[in-house]
């Protein structure tokens, strides 16, 4: 009795998200119960509405809620720059930072043949595609510096070499605000040999 | 056009979960989206089932799918035994510890006056009332112990007292595995104060 089987549903339901593990999810569901049945109501509807609303952008991949998606769309948006990255989030991530303006490629997965995450996984002929129609003098590749993501950029940058643009990756360095005696070696290691004078 | 208002309306219905941050309710609903559509669906349902199907026992008041709750229907629990606990789901932590075998009662809130959680909040007249009924030979205030927590017991003790029954609560101490070092001093001080011959 200690679970009724819709409690237990929904507390497995919630341990689904990544990072969510059961104490979490049972904390989730008996704050749900708790609350004004407004709070479930209105939560319910908004993960059907969004579920159903957001689909992949037949140019970029991004999940969107217009195809199009709004960025691919946009007149203002500087066609000579293609940020790749990992997945939508990411995006988000990029434009609230303010700096770029230039479209995006999510690939929604990292290069990791063990786990079959192949060149069709991460959509390698789409790219390719959206690349030569816009023939841009820079492709960023905005990849988490894992042994996942140095292989998927590594693989990229080999498809996508051309004389006639610039491949760059982000740096790998101490984050900011961040202790030297906290950081990994290879993160330290990358720092030191990017130095540069101040 | 950052986050479309379906997008905003499910990360703020995230966020309202307690412990959940506006960057950890972005990314569960990041993951909502890229998943199958199969699993909002059936969050969102389960969601629904939960909410609609949970009410508070008319006896105790606990969180549960039927009236009376299973606790209070059951005829082996020993109702000479009441524990007093602040929500429903400290009742299955409880029950999970396969110790005790009363009765519950749950109080929704701890005092707090400044809040406006008086006595009316935690229900202390239906608790009378329950206590009344069952006469039990022991109360159980398994209540955290915190300034409000103890302020609780202080007041549930004074209006319970009566010469038939025990009124006990939870000790303090050390956590089990926990350092010294890293124990409050007021943990300390309790666990110093009831120390025990081995």
């Amino acid at each position: 009795m200690l679970f009724s089987d819709n409690l237990e549903r929904l507390i497995e339901g919630f341990s689904r998200f990544p990072g969510i593990g059961r104490k979490t999810a049972q904390r989730l569901a008996w704050h749900l119960i708790a609350e004004e049945k407004s709070f479930a109501e209105t939560l319910a509807e908004s993960i059907t509405t969004v579920s159903e609303s957001f689909r992949p952008c037949t140019r970029c991949l991004m999940l969107s809620e217009s195809d199009p998606c709004p960025i691919c769309a946009s007149k203002s948006r500087d066609k000579s720059q293609i940020c790749i990255v990992e997945n939508s989030a990411d995006v988000f991530i990029i434009e609230k930072m303010n700096e770029y303006n230039g479209l995006y490629f999510v690939l929604g997965h990292l290069l990791s043949p063990i786990d079959g995450f192949g060149p069709k996984e991460i959509h390698a002929d789409q790219l390719r595609k959206m690349v030569e129609e816009h023939s841009p003098q820079e492709i960023i590749l905005a990849l988490k510096p894992s042994s996942e993501g140095e292989a998927t950029m590594h693989y990229l940058s080999e498809i996508l070499e051309d004389e006639s643009r610039k491949i760059t990756r982000l740096s790998i360095g101490l984050p900011f605000g961040g202790d030297l005696e906290y950081s990994s070696n290879n993160t330290l290691r990358n720092a030191w040999a990017r130095r540069h004078s101040v």
